[in-house]
């Protein structure tokens, strides 16, 4: 089998992490590994050997092939130079994500826009990527006329910092003390409040109409995932006290009324997707039970009859693996099925 | 002033205790006192007078002329036996809610509904309460044609069991330790699921097509208060690791176009509700601010551009303050006002 030279980019971080574990639990082929991070020198084992970190730097990826980066502002610096360098990159940051030239890739929504890469890849946004596995099996039986999402999103989609604060805060709290907060909901802004016991409405910085970056993501990416450039999509997200996976209320309308057993029919043939919904035995997608689990969650599913066809649905999914590293890697191994890198 | 004896019913409980704090910080005008729970013998104190816990017989209640019950299924029992006794029964419990001949009020949206009471008066359940406070002002403008909610609901709103296990689990969680469950979501039911770093999306019991008792009750007090029998609502509702405030998803469709700022004035103008909305300075509801008060926080209020007329707005209130134990005195003080007591 051919081998393929490998690097990734923040390689240190979660979804690095997360990078690396996929990639040796899935045997992908790899030849020569590189591992970039700001953390020059750490030692990182992979598959029973053991890399030094390396700098980020333009020439890094000269006999690179495929690129993996984590994401983060870096990307739209160094992406360009790697693919002048010769490299394929699949980017987990937002710069490139609503280029026309970049193909935005959920393989088993929109696999066939790989064919049009220029050497960059969009890895879409983590609750972008969740809700899109479950809406678009729907949108093949029954167009979608109307998609409104909210979101419960994890702490760990902030990073280390915001996962740390919480268990802090959590600490103080649980001990009498008052909690401090430096981290949520964005690090860079001027107010920050404590995530322990409570939620906060706001992901990412607000943008036109009060609407903030992470929901116009869900808005924009999905509509260009699934080449629908006009669905109607609105979104809310919030941040939650929960360490790992997303949690989606979705409320879709359709054009054809889809009976419950038949969504969930659907939703159990769909790829990547498992259903979990069996009320009767309390059985439903919870984000404590989902962690570290390839495939997206749905349950809850009921009809809603304040509209001809529609449906209820709570889907939950591990936002670092299918959510980021899982689906890169995905994209990564379609590459190179089809010979397209 | 003229006094009135007064009686609550599950006095050593969360809304127990709610009611006994509001009724001293409101200078209710209590004659009598009378405190009833399970715990016969305990000794409150209120107003700096200490009361023995009696027992919740039907006797109980001959000389009162305003009786709180705090809800639970004893009420279905004592609550006719109460008004048998020459009471005026506040009844926190479901057990009559959706009688057409009990009023359920929300005093800021249906109080003229108090004026056909006959002895039992129902108070909503908190979701419901929260959420009437937030739309009718919004309906009263621009009348609605669909109301989708999703709730985050607090911990304490099952019971004080459950706060103590999600601080329990937090603990072992932290130190390393497995987290057990017995409590969440229903304690009577086979299945418990740990709430610490979770979310749980069933409160209360299943019934038809899939959704839970909660979730009907937000539909169908939500029609019965507001007049509105056929409204259509959908309500999907989750159970969160907040300790206090149930927080809330709305998208309303509006029979004509509500741009924003009209949105707010309206709601900055209601009673019972306070506007919490400035993106610019990162302000919105948040529920570990909001414990203790009585207002209901409106925030995040945006158009949904997916409809002619839209909006999104994120709802944050005290599901045992205005959620139950001041909508009761609430109404206890309208009773009086209204001589209807």
């Amino acid at each position: 089998m051919e081998k393929y030279n490998v690097a990734i980019l923040g390689a240190t971080g979660a979804v690095g992490t997360e990078l690396l574990d996929i990639l040796a639990s899935r045997d992908f082929p790899i030849g020569k590994l590189r591992l970039l991070a700001l953390e020059v020198g750490t030692t990182i084992s992979f598959r029973g050997s053991d890399y030094v970190v390396e700098e980020a730097t333009p020439e890094a990826f000269r006999d690179i092939q495929i690129a993996f980066f984590a994401g983060g502002p870096i990307s739209k610096v160094l992406a360009p130079e790697a693919v002048k360098a010769g490299a394929v990159v699949i980017d987990n940051s937002s710069a490139f994500r609503l280029e026309p030239d970049v193909p935005l890739i959920v393989p088993e929504v929109n696999i066939a826009d790989l064919n049009n890469h220029n050497g960059i890849i969009a890895n879409p946004n983590c609750s972008t990527i969740i809700m899109a596995l479950a809406i678009n099996p729907i949108h093949q039986q029954a167009e979608l006329k109307r998609v409104i999402v909210s979101t419960c999103q994890a702490v760990s989609g902030a990073g280390k910092a915001a996962l740390d604060e919480l268990n802090g805060q959590l600490r103080d709290l649980l001990d009498g003390r008052q909690p401090a907060a430096s981290v949520l909901p964005v690090a860079s802004l001027d107010e920050h409040y404590p995530i322990a016991f409570n939620l906060i409405p706001q992901i990412d910085v607000f943008q036109d109409e009060g609407y903030t970056k992470e929901e116009m993501k869900l808005v924009l990416e999905t509509r260009k995932i699934m080449h629908l450039p006009s669905l109607p999509i609105t979104a809310t997200t919030v941040r939650a006290p929960v360490l790992r996976s997303h949690s989606e209320f979705l409320n879709l309308e359709t054009s054809r009324k889809l009976p419950v057993e038949e969504a969930r029919r659907i939703l159990a043939a769909a790829p990547g997707v498992s259903v979990l919904d069996e009320p009767d035995r309390q059985i439903y997608p919870m984000p404590a039970f989902t962690a570290g689990r390839d495939e997206v969650f749905v349950g809850r599913i009921r009809e809603d009859r304040t509209v001809p066809a529609g449906l209820n649905i709570w889907v939950v999914g591990d936002q670092i693996r299918k959510g980021a590293a899982l689906n890169a890697i995905q994209i990564a191994e379609q590459l190179i099925a089809r010979r397209l890198v």
